[in-house]
């Protein structure tokens, strides 16, 4: 059974149960990278446009929240999706920004697992409930200030089962 | 007042009100960029190795959900925000993916306000809730599949009562 990256997969359905914590790591927020991905997908002014977003409410630069959130995403496909037997998400319950991310802050990745149950609709499938938070840290490395929290769903691949699904492709 | 892209704005919270919908206009899917998104945000191997993903039940790559969101919201800044006094986003009440969007796909983008009402905290502000879709089109033009749906609020300056949110650099 294959992970999320090709390898072959550790961590099944069965493996992910509710109280679980994973972290997954440190997030460096790049300037140069956080531009480029607000002027191709989110060409706001408080995210573009240094000038106007100095002389804002903003105080600055803040990034596009879909930056954050993809960040979220390769950090949670590097520690944990590249060892699970993993399908695809239908999608997300709730997605909150909840204070601005900025230019060279650095913010700790945490996943929590809060359901699992099999899928009614795929057999061999389990669904896993998880959310996922990005804490800025201060200059010490200490946890400042959550910015983004999203609760949603995974599908992933149980152990027994596991041959109905690898039959019907999953 | 700033629209999202810096120039004057002409929208705002009033005249955002239930049952209005907007036309976003049409995105193209193109596989080069789609790819590359991946290989940064999302590297899982339904999103970049054509192979694997070509043997799999997904029947081919298929886009990460973050590239066609993040399409989404680039395209919900040219229609509307660019010309809307709009404040940053809390978040999204929900985001699905309903079906897999691939290279070379034609979506069309539509929004709907839902509902709207002053913020309490956030004095010359207002609450718009909104829901976006990306519907998939066919070799005709004609919609084929929903692919993507998000509901989520945004907050835009009054005309009445813009001067108090002007003030608080709103």
């Amino acid at each position: 059974m294959w992970s999320g990256t090709g390898a072959p997969a550790e961590l099944f359905f069965e493996d992910l149960t509710p109280g679980q914590s994973f972290d997954l790591g440190v997030v460096d927020i790049d300037e140069t990278e956080m531009l480029a991905f607000a002027r191709r997908f989110d060409p706001q002014w408080y995210h573009i446009d240094a000038a106007m977003a100095g002389q804002s409410h903003h105080g600055g630069l803040i990034a596009s929240g879909f930056y954050t959130v993809s960040l979220f995403m390769r950090a949670y496909v590097d520690s944990l999706l590249s060892r699970a037997a993993a399908d695809a998400s239908p999608g997300l319950e709730e997605l909150r920004w909840l204070a601005p991310v900025r230019a060279d802050d650095r913010l700790a990745v945490r996943l929590d697992v809060v359901g699992s149950k099999p899928s009614t609709a795929r057999p061999g499938l389990g669904t896993v409930t998880l959310i996922g938070t990005m804490i800025r840290l201060d200059a010490d490395g200490q946890p400042e200030r959550e910015v983004l929290r999203t609760r949603f769903r995974g599908w992933f691949v149980m152990r027994t089962g596991g041959d109905q699904a690898r039959q019907a492709g999953a």
